[in-house]
């Protein structure tokens, strides 16, 4: 038996074939068109499960389910699509609509919800019950596995810890409020950041780094920093301060076992990890008295959003 | 068929026999003592309860089993205390040593655990599957249900909301951090934010009232406030703020249907509760497009403690 995932993105839309064991046996992808009516990209969709199928010469009898991940607020219950970016689903209900094109279950998640499922399905961690995985990407994204199951909050609107302040009148972030987590810790906070100190300090390796790369991005201030450029140094420090406060807030409400690390900035190496180790150990409330959170990088390689799909099916199927 | 709910504080273990419709039958107490052996604490408790079966006329048979509520961190598997405050349990198998006085099963939560479950199992809201209670007293207290399970984290070690950083390097908590939620929203915090605006302010009125009163406490600035001092009024919606914050952030992470507020600070009236909810309400994330979060005053009232202990057995027998 087969499980479908599918990893709907802002410029594409990823699906793939996996078995039991988290192999893909098959993968394929559409462009992402932003502006098509709903109904349209669920065409799109049942297309590329069309394409896998046929070219994976599986039969849709052995299919268990399909697990689709969305950057959005997704009902669990009903699979109803309340919002997502970049692709336009609202107040939607895609089961019905897919259910013209076929016939097996489908199961829909919000993508970060996706990922802590598929680290505690496929992962190397697999079984973990307690687990939270936060993504230092564009966002800050974080999703929540307790006793195993998903904290996805009332009618799916939950999990959004990258929108809890931690610095009361801080920066302003999109969501409309100061100082959010993810105005300080995502990796466009991080580019934010990098830019302002390079204003400072027209010394600084940063501005050759970038003038190299043709652009400040997640990585100028680590490149400088590992190059010993002092202004990186203590951009970096403060910037995993900011990381570390957000896992710390966490820990103490939900107590995880274990901390996830992805997104782009998590693969800054086993250094930036230990830091936030060092960190979440630290600050954690109760010290030792308190079971220890492991933080680590996400275990998923490659294609981690077809198989947090997947592992949606594998989990609540 | 009857409860046991047993509710130990810092100056008193209250016990009391529920019935299963949360009408306490019979109520009794003992004097904590801080300083004695953790097996005399079990013998004080056992001796509480013989009491209350004695006096109530019950019958051991007749009891589906003991709820208890401790200040500290348990894990809600084995019944194991790991840490209490005002009272002597560490790393402490409370259940066998209990099983020497009486045979049914014996449950134990943390306080604002079992209060998050007393208000599902015998609260106004009762059935409610995702809440979260907030108490605003000594420090800030969260008990969190989700899909109508407890979240108290690996080994029972989480749930700690109150030490969540609102402001990165902010006021000093006790527990280490510089910023916790608790550091600004507790009743000791708003007294500390009190003795600070008097000190600035020497012709608030909440220097009368505090002579009066004989000492500043959390109501000093409620009730100045509410006789048009305007120190007060400043002070008061700055601890709203203070407040909201963190309920907003819990709101974003777990979007409970319900956030309860619990706690002597909660009774400064519908007014507090209202200007909470107008927070709340005007700072989640996604607006009207997400699900509202309601927020009001906790419903249980008198023996809540005992109440509370006692659904935890309602809840997990």
């Amino acid at each position: 038996m087969y499980y479908i995932g599918i990893d709907v993105g802002g410029m594409s839309i990823k699906g793939g074939i996996v078995d039991e064991n988290g192999n893909i046996i098959i993968k394929d992808s559409v462009v992402t068109n932003p502006t098509q009516p709903s109904d349209d990209n669920v065409k799109d969709i049942a297309g590329l499960v069309q394409k896998l199928l046929c070219d994976g010469g599986i039969d849709e009898k052995e299919i268990v389910g399909m697990g689709m991940g969305v950057p959005g607020t997704v009902d669990p219950d009903t699979a109803k699509i309340f919002y997502t970016c970049n692709i336009y689903f609202r107040d939607y209900d895609f089961r019905k609509e897919f259910k013209k094109y076929f016939d097996f279950p489908v199961y829909i998640g919000n993508d970060a919800d996706c990922a802590v499922i598929g680290e505690a399905v496929f992962g190397d961690m697999k079984g973990v019950q307690n687990a939270v995985i936060v993504t230092l990407g564009t966002g800050v994204g974080t999703g929540t596995l307790v006793n195993g199951k998903l904290i996805s909050g009332f009618k799916g609107a939950g999990g959004e810890g990258g929108h809890t302040v931690i610095r009361m009148g801080g920066e302003k972030c999109g969501c409309g409020r100061r100082g959010c987590w993810e105005a300080y810790a995502s990796a466009t906070a991080l580019i934010r950041d990098t830019k302002r100190a390079m204003e400072k300090h027209p010394e600084s390796l940063m501005h050759e780094i970038a003038k190299k790369e043709g652009k400040v991005s997640g990585r100028t201030a680590f490149d400088a920093m590992r190059a010993g450029d002092k202004t990186a140094k203590t951009l970096v420090s403060r910037y995993i301060k900011y990381v570390g406060e957000g896992l710390v807030n966490i820990g103490n409400y939900i107590r995880p076992e274990i901390i996830f690390m992805g997104g782009g900035v998590s693969n800054e190496g086993d250094w930036f990890i230990k830091r936030l180790q060092a960190y979440v150990t630290r600050y954690s409330y109760g010290g030792r008295r308190n079971p220890y959170i492991k933080v680590m990088k996400a275990t998923l390689r490659g294609e981690a959003g077809i198989l947090g799909a997947a592992a949606l099916v594998a989990k609540t199927a």
